[in-house]
Protein backbone atom coordinates (compact mmCIF):
# COMPACT_ATOMS: atom_id res chain seq x y z
CA UNK A 1 0.00 0.00 0.00
CA UNK A 2 1.46 3.60 -0.63
CA UNK A 3 0.73 4.30 2.75
CA UNK A 4 3.88 2.03 4.01
CA UNK A 5 5.77 4.44 1.25
CA UNK A 6 4.79 7.96 3.40
CA UNK A 7 5.53 6.09 6.72
CA UNK A 8 9.05 5.02 5.51
CA UNK A 9 9.75 8.70 4.07
CA UNK A 10 8.05 10.24 6.98
CA UNK A 11 9.49 8.74 9.79
CA UNK A 12 13.36 9.05 8.12
CA UNK A 13 12.76 12.76 7.43
CA UNK A 14 11.60 13.10 11.56
CA UNK A 15 14.51 11.44 12.53
CA UNK A 16 16.85 13.13 10.13
CA UNK A 17 15.66 16.72 11.72
CA UNK A 18 16.02 15.39 15.58
CA UNK A 19 19.26 13.86 15.27
CA UNK A 20 20.97 12.71 17.75
CA UNK A 21 17.98 12.51 20.20
CA UNK A 22 16.05 9.05 20.28
CA UNK A 23 12.25 9.11 18.63
CA UNK A 24 10.24 6.49 20.21
CA UNK A 25 7.27 5.32 18.13
CA UNK A 26 4.69 7.40 20.34
CA UNK A 27 6.26 10.46 19.57
CA UNK A 28 6.61 9.14 15.25
CA UNK A 29 2.75 8.38 15.93
CA UNK A 30 1.93 12.05 16.64
CA UNK A 31 3.68 13.75 13.99
CA UNK A 32 2.67 10.90 11.72
CA UNK A 33 -0.95 11.12 13.16
CA UNK A 34 -0.91 6.72 12.51
CA UNK A 35 -1.17 4.76 14.96
CA UNK A 36 1.94 2.94 16.18
CA UNK A 37 1.67 -0.20 15.38
CA UNK A 38 1.30 0.37 12.21
CA UNK A 39 4.72 2.57 12.12
CA UNK A 40 6.38 -0.02 13.75
CA UNK A 41 5.66 -2.64 11.32
CA UNK A 42 7.62 -0.30 8.72
CA UNK A 43 10.69 0.60 11.32
CA UNK A 44 11.10 -2.92 11.59
CA UNK A 45 11.76 -3.15 8.28
CA UNK A 46 13.99 -0.03 8.10
CA UNK A 47 15.88 -1.48 10.69
CA UNK A 48 16.73 -4.76 9.21
CA UNK A 49 17.28 -2.82 5.64
CA UNK A 50 19.88 -0.68 7.94
CA UNK A 51 18.55 2.25 7.56
CA UNK A 52 18.07 2.97 11.44
CA UNK A 53 18.69 1.73 14.90
CA UNK A 54 16.84 0.87 17.74
CA UNK A 55 17.22 1.18 21.22
CA UNK A 56 15.26 -0.18 24.21
CA UNK A 57 14.41 1.14 27.88
CA UNK A 58 14.40 4.16 29.09
CA UNK A 59 16.38 6.24 27.19
CA UNK A 60 14.92 3.90 23.94
CA UNK A 61 14.13 5.14 20.58
CA UNK A 62 14.97 4.79 17.22
CA UNK A 63 17.89 6.92 15.09
CA UNK A 64 18.75 7.20 11.55
CA UNK A 65 22.14 5.58 10.80
CA UNK A 66 22.79 6.73 7.10
CA UNK A 67 22.93 10.25 5.55
CA UNK A 68 19.72 10.99 3.72
CA UNK A 69 21.99 11.75 0.54
CA UNK A 70 22.60 7.52 0.94
CA UNK A 71 19.31 6.89 1.09
CA UNK A 72 17.43 6.45 -2.31
CA UNK A 73 14.17 6.99 -2.81
CA UNK A 74 13.18 4.06 -4.94
CA UNK A 75 14.88 1.65 -3.24
CA UNK A 76 12.47 2.75 -0.31
CA UNK A 77 9.59 2.28 -2.40
CA UNK A 78 10.85 -0.98 -3.95
CA UNK A 79 11.09 -1.87 -0.04
CA UNK A 80 7.76 -0.89 1.39
CA UNK A 81 5.53 -1.54 -2.12
CA UNK A 82 6.72 -4.92 -3.58
CA UNK A 83 6.32 -5.38 -7.21
CA UNK A 84 2.38 -6.80 -7.74
CA UNK A 85 2.77 -10.41 -8.22
CA UNK A 86 -0.76 -10.47 -10.04
CA UNK A 87 -2.70 -8.41 -12.12
CA UNK A 88 -5.41 -10.81 -11.98
CA UNK A 89 -8.24 -8.25 -10.97
CA UNK A 90 -7.06 -6.02 -13.44
CA UNK A 91 -7.53 -8.24 -16.27
CA UNK A 92 -10.45 -8.89 -18.65
CA UNK A 93 -11.33 -11.88 -20.21
CA UNK A 94 -10.94 -16.45 -20.04
CA UNK A 95 -7.22 -16.54 -18.47
CA UNK A 96 -7.80 -20.00 -17.92
CA UNK A 97 -8.90 -20.70 -21.38
CA UNK A 98 -11.48 -22.86 -19.70
CA UNK A 99 -14.16 -21.69 -22.87
CA UNK A 100 -13.53 -21.32 -26.23
CA UNK A 101 -16.40 -18.92 -26.84
CA UNK A 102 -14.06 -15.88 -28.91
CA UNK A 103 -12.96 -17.52 -31.79
CA UNK A 104 -10.67 -14.60 -32.27
CA UNK A 105 -8.40 -15.90 -29.50
CA UNK A 106 -8.32 -12.51 -27.40
CA UNK A 107 -9.57 -13.76 -24.32
CA UNK A 108 -7.27 -16.32 -23.72
CA UNK A 109 -4.42 -14.66 -24.91
CA UNK A 110 -5.10 -10.94 -23.31
CA UNK A 111 -4.14 -11.79 -20.12
CA UNK A 112 -0.06 -12.06 -21.02
CA UNK A 113 -0.41 -9.01 -22.91
CA UNK A 114 -2.08 -6.86 -20.36
CA UNK A 115 0.20 -8.66 -17.47
CA UNK A 116 3.36 -7.95 -19.88
CA UNK A 117 2.21 -4.33 -20.35
CA UNK A 118 1.41 -3.64 -16.79
CA UNK A 119 4.62 -4.90 -15.59
CA UNK A 120 6.62 -3.09 -17.81
CA UNK A 121 4.78 0.18 -16.87
CA UNK A 122 5.60 -0.80 -13.35
CA UNK A 123 9.14 -0.86 -13.84
CA UNK A 124 8.98 2.03 -15.59
CA UNK A 125 7.34 4.16 -13.06
CA UNK A 126 9.89 3.06 -10.00
CA UNK A 127 12.90 4.21 -12.26
CA UNK A 128 11.46 7.48 -12.09
CA UNK A 129 11.52 7.57 -7.71
CA UNK A 130 15.47 5.46 -8.24
CA UNK A 131 16.51 9.59 -9.55
CA UNK A 132 15.75 10.93 -6.47
CA UNK A 133 17.52 10.91 -3.00
CA UNK A 134 15.82 11.57 0.53
CA UNK A 135 17.69 14.71 0.83
CA UNK A 136 15.91 15.98 -2.65
CA UNK A 137 12.72 15.55 -0.24
CA UNK A 138 14.40 16.90 2.57
CA UNK A 139 14.82 20.01 0.52
CA UNK A 140 11.56 20.32 -0.75
CA UNK A 141 9.90 19.80 2.74
CA UNK A 142 11.73 23.42 3.27
CA UNK A 143 10.99 24.99 0.32
CA UNK A 144 7.95 23.45 -1.55
CA UNK A 145 8.40 23.34 -5.57
CA UNK A 146 11.60 22.71 -5.37
CA UNK A 147 10.82 19.16 -6.14
CA UNK A 148 8.40 20.26 -9.49
CA UNK A 149 11.55 22.65 -10.46
CA UNK A 150 13.76 19.42 -10.16
CA UNK A 151 11.47 17.27 -12.78
CA UNK A 152 10.54 20.20 -15.11
CA UNK A 153 12.70 22.92 -15.20
CA UNK A 154 11.59 26.13 -16.75
CA UNK B 1 -9.85 1.15 -11.80
CA UNK B 2 -7.32 0.04 -13.71
CA UNK B 3 -9.88 -2.68 -14.84
CA UNK B 4 -11.95 -0.47 -17.07
CA UNK B 5 -8.70 0.83 -19.10
CA UNK B 6 -8.27 -3.19 -19.91
CA UNK B 7 -12.35 -3.35 -20.08
CA UNK B 8 -11.62 -0.53 -23.29
CA UNK B 9 -8.49 -2.28 -24.63
CA UNK B 10 -9.74 -5.53 -24.82
CA UNK B 11 -13.21 -4.43 -26.32
CA UNK B 12 -11.44 -2.26 -29.00
CA UNK B 13 -9.24 -5.42 -30.21
CA UNK B 14 -12.43 -7.41 -30.46
CA UNK B 15 -14.14 -5.32 -32.26
CA UNK B 16 -10.85 -4.46 -35.09
CA UNK B 17 -10.81 -8.77 -35.20
CA UNK B 18 -14.34 -8.78 -36.01
CA UNK B 19 -14.65 -5.77 -38.89
CA UNK B 20 -17.09 -5.54 -39.99
CA UNK B 21 -19.48 -7.33 -38.11
CA UNK B 22 -21.47 -5.30 -35.10
CA UNK B 23 -20.46 -6.96 -32.18
CA UNK B 24 -23.63 -6.91 -29.43
CA UNK B 25 -22.02 -5.46 -26.09
CA UNK B 26 -23.68 -9.23 -24.67
CA UNK B 27 -20.98 -10.92 -27.10
CA UNK B 28 -18.25 -8.54 -25.83
CA UNK B 29 -19.16 -9.85 -22.41
CA UNK B 30 -18.71 -13.17 -22.77
CA UNK B 31 -15.14 -12.33 -24.15
CA UNK B 32 -14.32 -10.41 -21.26
CA UNK B 33 -16.20 -12.26 -18.77
CA UNK B 34 -17.68 -9.09 -17.29
CA UNK B 35 -21.05 -8.16 -16.90
CA UNK B 36 -22.32 -6.26 -19.64
CA UNK B 37 -23.76 -3.24 -17.82
CA UNK B 38 -20.14 -2.61 -16.48
CA UNK B 39 -18.86 -2.69 -20.29
CA UNK B 40 -21.69 -0.26 -21.80
CA UNK B 41 -19.88 2.21 -19.22
CA UNK B 42 -17.20 2.08 -21.04
CA UNK B 43 -18.69 1.58 -24.43
CA UNK B 44 -20.17 4.54 -23.97
CA UNK B 45 -17.11 6.71 -23.47
CA UNK B 46 -15.36 5.19 -26.46
CA UNK B 47 -18.72 6.18 -28.14
CA UNK B 48 -18.40 9.70 -27.05
CA UNK B 49 -14.94 10.46 -28.10
CA UNK B 50 -15.53 9.18 -31.36
CA UNK B 51 -13.55 5.26 -31.06
CA UNK B 52 -16.64 3.41 -31.92
CA UNK B 53 -19.77 3.95 -33.40
CA UNK B 54 -23.29 2.24 -31.68
CA UNK B 55 -26.54 1.07 -33.99
CA UNK B 56 -29.31 0.06 -32.09
CA UNK B 57 -32.24 -2.71 -33.15
CA UNK B 58 -32.65 -6.42 -34.99
CA UNK B 59 -29.12 -6.08 -36.37
CA UNK B 60 -26.89 -3.54 -33.82
CA UNK B 61 -24.09 -3.48 -31.98
CA UNK B 62 -20.86 -1.68 -32.04
CA UNK B 63 -18.26 -1.25 -34.51
CA UNK B 64 -14.88 0.55 -34.41
CA UNK B 65 -14.35 3.35 -36.44
CA UNK B 66 -10.68 4.55 -36.13
CA UNK B 67 -7.71 2.12 -36.91
CA UNK B 68 -5.89 0.57 -34.55
CA UNK B 69 -3.01 2.22 -35.69
CA UNK B 70 -4.49 5.58 -34.79
CA UNK B 71 -5.51 5.24 -31.37
CA UNK B 72 -2.92 5.50 -28.62
CA UNK B 73 -2.41 3.50 -25.89
CA UNK B 74 -1.95 6.42 -23.35
CA UNK B 75 -5.14 8.10 -24.84
CA UNK B 76 -6.83 5.43 -24.02
CA UNK B 77 -5.37 5.18 -20.40
CA UNK B 78 -6.24 8.68 -19.24
CA UNK B 79 -9.39 8.25 -20.59
CA UNK B 80 -10.29 5.43 -18.62
CA UNK B 81 -7.88 6.14 -15.64
CA UNK B 82 -8.15 9.88 -14.83
CA UNK B 83 -5.47 11.24 -12.82
CA UNK B 84 -5.78 11.10 -9.15
CA UNK B 85 -7.03 14.51 -7.57
CA UNK B 86 -6.34 13.62 -3.79
CA UNK B 87 -3.50 11.39 -2.81
CA UNK B 88 -4.88 12.02 0.86
CA UNK B 89 -5.08 7.94 1.84
CA UNK B 90 -1.66 7.57 1.25
CA UNK B 91 -0.21 10.55 2.63
CA UNK B 92 0.83 10.92 6.66
CA UNK B 93 1.23 13.92 8.75
CA UNK B 94 -1.25 16.56 9.79
CA UNK B 95 -2.11 18.15 6.92
CA UNK B 96 -4.49 20.44 7.99
CA UNK B 97 -2.25 21.74 10.54
CA UNK B 98 -4.88 21.84 13.35
CA UNK B 99 -1.85 20.57 16.09
CA UNK B 100 1.57 22.41 16.08
CA UNK B 101 2.64 19.22 18.36
CA UNK B 102 5.57 18.50 15.39
CA UNK B 103 8.48 21.58 16.29
CA UNK B 104 10.34 20.36 12.67
CA UNK B 105 6.93 21.30 10.86
CA UNK B 106 7.11 17.69 8.49
CA UNK B 107 4.09 16.86 10.28
CA UNK B 108 2.70 19.90 8.55
CA UNK B 109 4.68 19.91 5.30
CA UNK B 110 5.34 16.27 4.22
CA UNK B 111 1.71 16.71 2.39
CA UNK B 112 2.70 19.24 0.04
CA UNK B 113 5.87 17.41 -0.71
CA UNK B 114 4.63 14.06 -1.01
CA UNK B 115 1.30 14.94 -2.93
CA UNK B 116 3.98 16.86 -5.33
CA UNK B 117 6.14 13.57 -5.44
CA UNK B 118 2.98 10.93 -6.67
CA UNK B 119 1.40 13.62 -9.23
CA UNK B 120 4.66 14.21 -10.71
CA UNK B 121 5.39 10.30 -10.39
CA UNK B 122 2.42 9.43 -12.04
CA UNK B 123 2.71 11.86 -14.94
CA UNK B 124 5.77 10.30 -15.95
CA UNK B 125 3.81 7.18 -15.96
CA UNK B 126 1.27 7.89 -17.94
CA UNK B 127 3.99 9.13 -20.55
CA UNK B 128 5.01 4.93 -20.99
CA UNK B 129 1.79 4.08 -22.01
CA UNK B 130 1.85 7.03 -24.62
CA UNK B 131 4.76 5.36 -26.75
CA UNK B 132 2.45 2.98 -28.00
CA UNK B 133 -0.41 2.57 -30.38
CA UNK B 134 -3.39 -0.57 -30.13
CA UNK B 135 -1.02 -2.00 -33.00
CA UNK B 136 1.76 -2.84 -30.62
CA UNK B 137 -0.67 -4.17 -28.39
CA UNK B 138 -2.05 -6.27 -31.16
CA UNK B 139 1.25 -7.71 -32.58
CA UNK B 140 1.80 -9.28 -28.58
CA UNK B 141 -1.62 -10.94 -28.52
CA UNK B 142 -0.97 -12.67 -31.79
CA UNK B 143 3.03 -13.42 -30.95
CA UNK B 144 3.71 -12.75 -26.76
CA UNK B 145 7.11 -11.11 -26.00
CA UNK B 146 6.78 -8.39 -28.37
CA UNK B 147 5.94 -6.26 -26.34
CA UNK B 148 8.54 -7.08 -23.82
CA UNK B 149 11.19 -6.93 -27.18
CA UNK B 150 10.14 -3.53 -28.50
CA UNK B 151 10.88 -1.93 -24.69
CA UNK B 152 14.14 -4.09 -24.09
CA UNK B 153 15.27 -4.75 -27.22
CA UNK B 154 18.37 -7.10 -26.70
Amino acid sequence: MRLDFSVAVHSLLYLDENRPRKIASRELATSLQLNAVMIRNILSVLHKQGYIEGFVGKNGGYQLIKDLAEINVGELYDLTIPPTISYARFITGDSKGTQTTDETDISVNISQTLTDLFTLADEDYRKFYHQFTMTDLKRDLHAHGFFRQLINPK
